[in-house]
């Protein structure tokens, strides 16, 4: 028997502030960090590493609060909890004292993902498989039964969720065929920051494209004037057969955002991204009514399969941008891609960040294998930066996440990287007045 | 000049789970807990109190969140503070790092509550004023100014707010003197808790009828068979004048809220609450459409203004039941009440926990007072337990609240209360094993 011996939860920070890098119009300073989670066992061949992602301040109240939720998994029997994935998630959720915190959102939800992020990588390292193939080696039964369906039996009932899964199992390995040729579609964020000047953007679209890309987002809503000549600029580099994207971060209010998303329409964006609050599901359905046929895009904030389910039935959003930090862990993104399958919305899910490329590769390529069985409209988010610190960085090859094959969810941080960025005490920080 | 010198914050835990108090079908030991905000200036004479509410675990997260959200207050000018409570809303909430975590929710939003509480108390006790008519003094422009109102333009336009409180401005002393007479209405929790015995249930909706009270409220979700039986045992009890109302804490699914509550309706309950999750505003609105006339209830999770937003644009309820402490202090509470008033939905705040009552009599006699003008269909909530704690605890008497009177938000804790509750240092908790 291999039991859970401790839980290693640390406050790691990465200074993008000082090169803009990830800047936007709502986030215009952030210190790209992660909680970052390490199960520990008896057997020293076998830990689980898993984070959650924040942008700076107040990522030490979720080391605080992955402590909390982690707890109960201590002195646990691994074959016990990675034989059931559902189960132990139910268990660290249901904690109804810290409930009251949430529910099921904020830091205390973050934390949730941290910790069950790491579980799910110890379940893949386990099992020899990276996690997208564990996932794909799951019938469609135990995946319903590790998914969170709570909430969601008026869409989507335990039997109708098995159904849609048993339809896509015969064709599994065809799809996974497909993708070990092709990679996973993918478009960069590295260019269109909103703190980049405008050199500095016409030379990133011009390398975007060069890298073989398709897709381009821009970052927008600082000022109109500013995203006219910006968007004119990425489209004359990119072309008019490539895709423009837009993101405003949540900068407007529901009559802003149609009025501003109306005045960059002759660029011809393929989606505006956060254009209002991320809880705004009918404020969303408005603005998508008002500036069709450019789409409506948002997730990253999204806070939870409830949140999601609301966005499907008032047909709110064209692109579902779950985040694999935000929502709780892979239970509950599991239960977001079974419900995006129903409604036909494809899922392109957020990216960036710290480590969120590694992590979310994998639930791309098992959405494409196993649940929604498509790649229309599916490009996953790839931003270039900070890759080096992990052990299994994402690999991007001709616009496209070349698959995964190393065991668990690519969530390992290197040791070196842990000891310059921890914060406050690792060696970059120690140095600096905080 | 009055300058902010310290920020204290304590973390405040009520052994409740001992009792069951407080005891319903989500929430079955809940410790009731404050994350106390002490704000000291270099005039002894002046300090604000605040609190936001948590039921245990998790409340040393809002402790060590609260910290980080007042620290821009440190060094301030008092005079400058409460002359702009709008303002210092907006700075204190917009850190972008801190609302990564949130944003508006969970942790994060919980602890400015708690921090912009104590400046409204603050503000309120240097007025020498209760808060309620601290903000009966202000003009509806001053109002607001002070409100949040990000985020809802599409449906409340700043003009059309001014306009809204306008049109009661005139009539405010008049219902001020009405309330002098009468009290605000309220209703009472405290028979109905799950974990009492049939016995006791029958004892305290008897006590409450002998009080005065015209609504008793029972919890409900735990066992259909229970149900049926302590509701029958209310009804009987309480007749079939008053009303009852029943409250499931979030424990069903639409579906099941739907059937339950169906069986439920010979005993004719005034409204069902919080019959599912709280972001579930569609699921709301299906279940209210479904179990007319019985109404449909919720807020105490209601997580911000934008929710509560969705929840009148959809009609999914019939009552607004918001959080003094879940929202964003007044400046979001206004908000809603501006809302509520326009979209016709009675406010009948969520109270109870430690200090809630305290807080939401001065927030049910502003609103009727300068919002809504009318007390129909409205009923604070009341629960008798832990008021002895404070220093200016609400006093109700036949069923009403009676106003307060002395200055500030009736937040302040009793020095001896917070010498034995501290958590873990406190002498109640310092004997135990946690």
């Amino acid at each position: 028997m291999t039991t859970i011996t401790a839980v290693d939860v640390l406050d790691v920070r990465f200074p993008t502030s000082v090169t803009a890098d990830g800047s936007d119009a709502m986030n215009k300073d952030g210190d790209y960090s992660a909680t970052y989670v390490v199960l520990r066992t008896d057997d020293p061949e076998q830990s689980g590493y898993g984070f959650t992602f924040t942008i700076g301040r107040g990522n030490d109240l979720c080391v605080a609060a992955a402590e909390q939720r982690a707890r109960p998994l201590l002195g646990r029997d691994v074959e016990d909890i990675t034989s059931d994935l559902g189960g132990i998630y139910r268990e660290l959720q249901s904690d109804s004292q810290l409930r009251w915190l949430g529910p099921e959102k904020g830091v205390v939800h973050l934390a949730l993902a941290a910790v069950m992020n790491a579980v799910w990588d110890l379940a893949a390292r386990r099992a020899g498989l990276p996690l997208w193939k564990l996932l794909a080696t799951m019938t469609p039964a135990e995946l319903v039964d590790a998914a969170d369906l709570r909430y969601l039996s008026d869409v989507l009932p335990r039997e109708e969720a098995i159904g849609l899964l048993t339809r896509k199992a015969g064709t599994r390995e065809e799809r996974i065929a497909q993708l070990e040729k092709t990679g996973y579609p993918s478009y960069t964020t590295s260019a269109g920051w909103l703190g980049y000047s405008d050199d500095k953007l016409r030379t990133l679209c011009q390398e975007a494209v060069d890298a073989g890309y398709r897709h381009v987002k821009l970052k927008v809503g600082g000022n109109l004037e500013d995203d006219v000549r910006r968007c004119a600029i990425a489209r004359e580099v990119i072309g008019d057969d490539a895709e423009l994207m837009i993101d405003a971060n949540q900068v407007w209010d529901v009559p802003e955002a149609i009025d501003w998303v109306g005045a960059l329409a002759e660029f011809k964006p393929l989606w505006i991204e956060e254009p209002t609050s991320p809880d705004d599901i009918l404020g969303h359905a408005r603005v998508r009514r008002a500036v069709a046929p450019i789409g409506v895009a948002t997730g990253e904030h999204g806070m939870n399969r409830v949140l999601f389910k609301q966005l499907f039935q008032a047909e709110a959003i064209d692109y579902c941008q779950l985040d694999a930090c935000r929502l709780g862990s892979v239970n509950e993104v599991l239960a977001v891609l079974f419900m995006a399958a129903k409604f036909g919305v494809p899922v392109c899910p957020h990216a960036g960040g710290v480590g969120l490329c590694e992590l979310v590769q994998h639930l791309s390529v098992f959405d494409f294998v196993a649940v929604s069985g498509s790649l229309e409209g599916r490009v996953t988010e790839f931003v270039d930066h900070l890759h080096e610190h992990f052990t299994d960085p994402c690999v991007v090859r001709d616009g496209a996440y070349v698959l995964p094959t190393r065991p668990g969810y690519s969530a390992r941080m290197r040791d070196a990287s842990l000891a310059e960025y921890a914060f406050p005490d690792g060696s970059y920080w120690a140095g600096r007045s905080l």
